[in-house]
């Protein structure tokens, strides 16, 4: 079986292991306050050139997001995301849940949100009897694996400037943004660009955790409070701090993103040769395939996958998703044995 | 310097570790849908004798707490605790913040809720312009290191069960508990007393990690998606169910805490035949012996502690907490090093 | 200036207020404890023909269904509703900020929501990653005037059954909706096919007040708890007894809604006649001409309106409403006063 | 029967119901963007010297207490109050229902908080793990008929701007207050000394509204919009401008809250001078006599009053509230029919 399943369907990164191991029973003390993470935090400030940020580490993507949220957002607001924002479908209604509203505005197949598609809303939100947006979430790489240019980023981050809003970004898989091929953006621009932003550690070598950066200094006080009451604290913090430590300090944190955008893109190039179309073509680690609906008992036998969504030309998009540890004969192998749809 | 400052100071036993390790790259289902979850749920329920538990793994004790709760109450109910509960402080108004009203009760020194600390409450809410109490939160062992008897745990579940209360153990050091000397509460007994109640595992043994058990089937349905809303879901959810199996299958859980009660005993026990009193004398692994104000300045060169609480008469509680890394040696060598404050 | 803005810009109905007057000063126990709302739910279950229903009194719409939503739902459950639907926008994000996502479905421009719009939601739902949609809203009549068919409601109270859903219907312009012409559902159908639903006093006669009608016996327990904890409770609470029993005792409350949808139907006859479209044709006192961007200057001269749309064509959408204090002779006035558009 | 039952027992003072009347069909723009409003809110700026206070008309006590909150405090923080405090109690636990933890502070029986039993709460809110302490509620007159004196006002101001708490002060029954014997408050002083207080209606000849004036700028902006979200907008919201200009313009509100305050006076001091304690003496229109058990049989049949508290010694405690209709009659009446305890 080629396992294309997921970015979390392995632990961590031998190497991001070993430093766990490594510091396993030094004692150390808890909820962050440790050196590891005192020191990775002050790595991450360097990387993104952005020396007053308020880095913190969280757990997983879910906490990350409506923690983040709650924090930055005051009660009446609410926050404009794609339809297909992540936060809008499998995190369980996480963010209405802390209080706040969705405006979901539609986006195309690469999931980006736009000026364009948000204006509506904060048209509407002039009304006082509306929620006011208050925030924009967009995530790098999409849901749809989606990248953003960085004129994109720039056009949203002056939009919102403009209008009193924040920009949030989503950075469970921003390794493999920021590694794609035609990439443009880097940490320092998404300092500069966003209000905050994440570098996920679950889907890119790590056991768990998301490190969060809090560029606009408004946002910064009393988060760690918020992390608490959100159950987003781990007691043994220094295992967020050691495992991006290791990930970062020399850059093995982007050789693990590009590694997995490589075999995506071997996957996504082998399939159209034999006739695949792609959903949507994508640069990063998640490739979206149409398929013939017959075909799924097949795939079953073969490899590890997902039902994207159910097309109503009776084909199917399913989803293929490479990680650190997916190997360029996984791509090989799963390519050899699915069949040729060219005539 | 001898670390006595807390039970999550280092991470998990070297057993736990290896099979986290051994693990690491085989590939599993994310979110707690893997065959180790699922073998390790089934040990509990067998454990716990409750064939009909619903086992939920997360990863902390705070969110555990404010999950569970928010999971069984209406918005309408609130939570019964003892001042001294650990809701009630240092998880930065969690279960508030999921909507609910904290009824606090007076408790002793041990921190233990009892019916007649509960009644008035009780009375109180019979007026329909009050929150209802709904549930009764206790710790095992409590916050200050107390351990219910099985005789205390009848009375408040028949109590509980007479007056529509569920009746909910925060069970972060119940290893502590349920090894500590006198002790008469098994498992089996939990289950048949609490509608629900958790097995600590990030103060004894693991990385991270609480497994609840839900034992009342009216709040079993559609747990996950709370979990999943409130960030409670690891996404590499196995490392979960592969540390608590570990823990669990042979009884490492138990021999890890009754390391850490012995230690800490030996502890107390020599700090009283030297002359410290103790704030309340306790069977776990927290100790708290009151030290006068001056010593506070040696003590931190000697070892890691907390400050507990400054007393009136210008004295000063300290807490020690031992963990399984913690030998007989540390609790030798702190002896030696405290000053005999007899005559 | 004729008075259409909409239909709660005079306070009650003459009548109404004799009665406030009549019982001002007579002394009546406080929170809707009084014999006057005692009565009057009495009198609401016999109309209704639901002699188990609880029936409670709120003071407005938005707080109705917030309070009504929150109480029936738990904390993982979301609510299905138009994108149109009253809740989704000038309710300031009320349902969210009790915890609640909304599942928007796309409605006609009639504003009615569909078994067939809901059902991908469903299937979406089915993923335990997601909010469960347990509830579905709909107003009658509609935000944009529309009513739904006795065939409608069963077919919607059907599939809720079916599909573990319950179904709540704002009535904040129930009057409209049973007094339309064409109408063929009764306050007994409405107790048989919705869980809840509740008939509007604000936009209909009284100062203010909003009789909620709970029929499902399992969300009715500790009601009164959550009306209070959402300061729904009105300290004065006979004041809304007095209202609702004079207003339906003797079929006032019908005669007054009749009148507006009379008046509403000359207006918009008399409109078409003129040559005005209609975005959509109403039965009930609200209606939605379109009208030349250059008439809003004139009109802002000859009535109270309010834009309800910019159409792409250039065009307006505007929206007139009419009350209980509207007389045909202002609908006269207002169409003698307006140009006509054909040729 | 002599009606001591509470302060909301009739509905508004004639000239007060006077004022609804006489504007009731006369037509206004909704949601108190109407001209009695505006007016309304500029004499009230007046009358604290406060000419940029905002100035938000909400309809009921417990309502203005939670939304005013809500709207002041960010998710971390929580309210200090006494335990005697009305949001700790007949408000269905409102407050932690919006998120925010309650820090309960002992009050003596004049239910006044101070800096003494504060600071404990402050010194523990110093632990980042803990919410923190951001908002002072106290209430004058307060739960128990105290009133605060001018350097008690002085003091909490002087230690909540030291200390960055916002100070709220519940004006339920502010009128009872500021015509209290002895009071040296004026609304001037509470404009200067609190960030936020109201002045309310319903205990004082309104049928309903809470004039809540919001003094420090910060807490200003979208006030309107939190207010919508939590059902506090009255849709014809010039009832409660007329209603309030009423009672302001010409200093009525202050001659019933004497008047009531007078009749309290009379009945406590022929109280006392039949042999009957007082729980606490008060200067405002609550009294708290404690009674023999044994007397509650005749007093139902003599008047409308309230158990307050049963006493260890078997007395009762029980409360009489005089309002705005409340005549010395009523009072020499009551004292007459009641035996007397001496001797």
């Amino acid at each position: 079986m080629f396992q294309f399943r997921n970015d979390y369907s392995v632990g961590a990164h031998p190497r991001v292991l070993e430093a766990v191991a490594a510091t396993n029973l030094e004692g150390n003390i808890g909820y962050g306050a440790d050196g590891y993470c005192e020191k990775c935090a002050a790595l991450i400030r360097t990387l993104c050139q952005a020396p007053e940020a308020r880095v913190e580490f969280l757990i997983g993507g879910t906490q990350t997001n409506f923690t983040a949220i709650a924090a930055f957002l005051r009660p009446w607001e609410g926050v404009i995301c794609a339809q297909s924002g992540h936060i809008n479908g499998h995190e369980g209604g996480a963010v209405e849940a802390t209080g706040h509203k969705l405006f979901q505005v539609p986006a195309g197949p690469d999931g980006k949100v736009t000026v364009e598609a948000m204006t509506p809303v904060m048209e509407a939100c002039q009304d006082i009897h509306m929620a006011k947006a208050g925030l924009v979430y967009i995530s790098n790489a999409t849901e749809t694996g989606g990248v953003y240019t960085l004129a994109e980023l720039k056009a949203l981050s002056k939009y919102c400037k403009a209008n009193g809003l924040l920009l949030f970004l989503d950075g469970a898989r921003l390794g493999a943004a920021l590694t794609a091929e035609g990439n443009d953006v880097t940490l320092p621009d998404l300092a500069r660009l966003c209000d905050a932003f994440y570098i996920g550690g679950t889907k890119n070598g790590a056991l768990m955790g998301e490190a969060l950066v809090i560029v606009n200094p408004a946002l910064q006080p009393e988060f760690f409070r918020l992390k608490k009451q959100q159950g987003a604290v781990l007691a043994k913090g220094w295992l967020l701090g050691v495992q991006f430590q290791t990930l970062l300090e020399k850059g093995l944190y982007w050789e693990l993103a590009k590694q997995a955008n490589a075999v995506a893109a071997r996957l996504q190039k082998g399939l159209m040769d034999k006739g695949y179309a792609m959903a949507n073509a994508t640069s990063t680690n998640q490739i979206f395939p149409i398929v013939p609906a017959k075909l799924l008992t097949e795939l079953d036998q073969i490899c590890t996958y997902e039902v994207w969504s159910k097309n109503p030309d009776g084909t199917v998009t399913v989803r293929f998703v490479t990680s650190f540890a997916s190997t360029m004969a996984d791509a090989e192998g799963l390519l050899a044995a699915l069949p040729d749809l060219r005539g």
